[in-house]
C-alpha cells in the first residue's frame, strides 16, 4: 500500500486499509477488499488473494490515471474461527459492530476486547472504523471455494446473491436394543429412521433447481456394534438464493422427519440453529461488473455465492459486487486449495474493464 | 449348594460348581448352568438367574428322590467384558481352553493367569477344569433377553439353535466438500451412501424370514454441519439361524454397498470382524424339553437364540439344550431388566417334568 502511494491505517478491529486518492480524484471512493484471517489447516487463496487483487486493480487505476478515489481494506476476523462469530472486521466497516461482540472469548478465555488491545489498538475506537460517508460502492474478489466454475471450463463469474442458509439440529430417538435378539418387526430403530430422512433429504435437493442440503454431522447412541440405535442426533444445512424456497424446503423435511417417526414408532425433535435471509448484490454495481467481464472477452457467467463472505456485512451499508476466481477441484480450507494464473490474470482484465467504466460514469 | 447337600468346587478357571450325587443315582451326570458374570451397569437376571434355577432344579431331583447325578455350574466370565473374549469359563469346561487366553490383558494391563493367581486358583489347572466324561447333557436356562415370547404372551420357549453371526465393517469414501458451494450434482457424499446402504439394509433382513441385520455404529468424517461427509465407516452385525441364509445375505448386502458406491462415483471397502456359524441345539435333548414344557401345561415355543451364551460352547463337548424364560420389555444389559415370577414359577414346572423324564429314561 505504502509503496503505491496509498494513506494507510490499522483501524480499532484490526483491520488494514489503505486509502488510494490521486490527484483530481473526485470524492466518491470506491472500496474493495477481502479477508487475511483464515482457518486451520487452510489454504494460501481463500481471502488473501481478494485483498491482493484489490491492490493491484488500484495498480491499473494508477497506471491508467483514472480519477478513482479507492479504499482497499483487509478484513480481520471473517472466519470466526477464533471468537465463534465471523465478520468482525466488516461489521465495523459498515457500521454494525455492536459493543457486546468485546466480550466475546476464545477457547484460553481470552476476549475480543484484550485480545484488541493485545495488538496494540484502542477497541474503545470501534465506532470510528466505519467506513466513510462518501463510499459508494463495494466490490469483493474471492475464490468460488466450489466447484461450478471449473465443472463448465470458466474462469471468472460475477455473483448474484449470497444464499440463504437455515441450519437445523433433529433428533430420531427410538429404543436401543440387542442386535441379535429383536427380529425387525419389533425394532424402534432411530438410525433407520435417520437413513430413510438423509435420502429423502437429498432426492428434495436434487429435485429443487439451486438447492443445497446437507446433513454432514451425525451422532448415533450407543454406537456400538451389537446395539440397535436409540438415538440419532442430525445436523441439516439448507440454503438457497431465494428465500421462500429455502423455506418451504426446511418445512418439507422437518415434515418428512415427523412422518417417517410416526410410521416407526419413533419420536423427533428439531431446532433451528441459524435462519439467515439471502442477501442479493446489487443490480447496477454487479451490472457493471458483468459487462466487465464480456467486454474482457469471457462468457458470462453470474451464479450465487453459496458461502458467506464480508460483502454480505457490507451489502447492508452500501451497493456491493463480487467478483469470482474459478477454484480448482472446487478446494478450499484445505492447504490443497489453488487458483490457476490465467484465472488471476482474467481478473486483472476485468478489473481494468471494469474500473475504466467506473471513472467515466460515476460522479 | 453345600446347604443341598452338594460337593462344591471351584475350579482353575473361577468356575463354580457343584455336585449332586444321591444315593442310588447313576453313573451318568447331568450339567446345569449358566454364568454369573455381568456387563457395567446391568440387570440382576442375564446369567444368575440360571444359576439359581439351576440349583431349583437340584432342590426338585432331590424332593422328588429322583437318582439323578447334576452337576451345577456358575460360569465365569461369559460376557468377555474384562478381557475382550468371551466364555472363559465354558472353554475350559468344555475341554476347549486355549493356553494363549492366560496372555490376555485387561484395560489395567492385568493378564488372565495374573487374574487366575489373585483369586487364589491355579491357572496351571487348567485342564483339570475340563468336564468329567460321564456328563451327558448340559441344560442352560437363561432370560430370552429380547420381546419374542412376550409380544406372543408366552412365559418360556426352548431354544433351536444358537444363530450364526457375522459383523462386517465397511467404509464409504467420498469427498469432504464445502456444504454451500457444491451443488448436489457435483458431490461425492459418503453419507448419503451409507443412508441409501442402510436403509436397502434393513429392507433386505424385514424381507428375509428370520434374519436380523444391523447397523449400530457409525463414524463420520469430519463430521461437521458445514461439510459433505467425505468419509463414513458402518459396522454390520447379521445373524440367521442358517448358515447359508446369512452368508447370501452378507454378499447381497456387499455387493449393494458397491453397486451405490459406483454409480456415486465413491469407493468402498469393507472387512470382515466375525463369522461364526450358528450352533443347534442337540435335538433329542430339546425335544425332551419340549415335551417337558407341553406336559408342564405350557404351549410350546420353539425359537432361535439371538445371542451368545455358554451353551454354545457346551454344545462343542456334549448334547446340550436351553430354555428361555420371557424379558419383561425385551430389556436385557441395562438395570431395568426384569423376569415374571409367574414365569420363574414356570420354568420350576417345566424342570419337574424334564427332570422325572430324564430320571425315568436315562441310563
Amino acid at each position: 500500500m505504502a509503496t503505491l502511494g496509498m494513506t494507510t491505517q490499522l483501524d480499532a478491529v484490526g483491520n488494514l486499509r489503505g486509502l488510494w486518492r490521486p490527484e483530481g480524484a473526485r470524492s466518491n471512493r470506491l472500496v474493495l477488499g477481502s479477508h487475511i484471517d483464515t482457518v486451520p489447516d487452510a489454504g494460501a487463496f481463500d481471502g488473501v488473494l481478494g485483498v491482493v487483487l484489490a491492490l493491484e486493480w488500484i495498480e491499473l487505476a494508477k497506471d491508467l490515471k483514472l480519477p478513482l478515489a479507492i479504499e482497499a481494506i483487509a478484513f480481520s476476523e471473517e472466519e470466526g474461527v477464533r471468537f465463534g462469530v465471523p465478520f468482525i472486521g466488516s461489521r465495523a466497516v459498515a457500521g454494525r459492530f455492536d459493543p457486546t461482540l468485546l466480550a466475546l472469548k476464545d477457547e484460553d478465555g481470552i476476549d475480543v476486547e484484550s485480545a484488541i488491545k493485545a495488538f496494540g489498538i484502542d477497541p474503545g475506537e470501534t465506532g470510528k472504523a466505519t467506513v466513510h460517508d462518501d463510499a459508494v460502492g463495494f466490490v469483493e474478489i474471492h475464490i468460488e471455494q466450489g466447484p461450478v466454475l471449473e465443472s463448465e471450463g470458466l474462469r471468472v463469474a460475477s455473483v448474484t446473491s449470497i444464499v440463504g442458509q437455515t441450519r437445523v439440529s433433529l433428533e430420531f430417538t427410538g429404543r436401543a436394543n440387542h442386535a441379535g435378539t429383536t427380529p425387525m418387526n419389533l425394532r424402534r430403530d432411530a438410525l433407520g429412521a435417520a437413513a430413510e430422512w438423509i435420502t429423502g433429504t437429498e432426492k428434495l435437493a436434487a429435485r429443487t433447481e439451486g438447492l443445497v442440503a446437507t446433513v454432514g454431522k451425525v451422532i448415533v447412541r450407543p454406537n456400538a456394534g451389537n446395539v440397535i440405535p436409540g438415538a440419532v442426533e442430525l445436523s441439516l444445512d439448507v440454503r438457497h438464493v431465494k428465500d421462500f424456497v429455502r423455506r418451504k424446503a426446511i418445512e418439507e423435511l422437518v415434515s418428512l422427519a415427523s412422518s417417517i417417526a410416526e410410521r416407526r414408532g419413533l419420536s423427533v425433535e428439531w431446532s433451528k440453529q441459524l435462519d439467515e435471509p439471502a442477501v442479493p448484490m446489487d443490480e447496477r454495481l454487479t451490472a457493471y461488473l458483468s459487462d466487465a467481464i464480456e467486454a474482457a472477452g469471457f462468457p458470462l457467467k453470474t451464479m450465487p455465492s453459496g458461502a458467506g463472505h464480508d460483502a454480505m456485512v457490507m451489502a447492508g451499508r452500501m451497493p456491493t459486487a463480487m467478483l469470482f476466481l474459478r477454484s480448482p477441484g472446487g478446494i478450499s480450507h484445505n492447504p490443497a486449495e489453488s487458483v490457476f494464473e490465467e484465472d488471476v490474470e482474467a481478473a486483472l482484465l476485468v478489473g481494468r474493464k471494469f474500473l475504466e467504466r467506473l471513472a467515466a460514469e460515476v460522479r
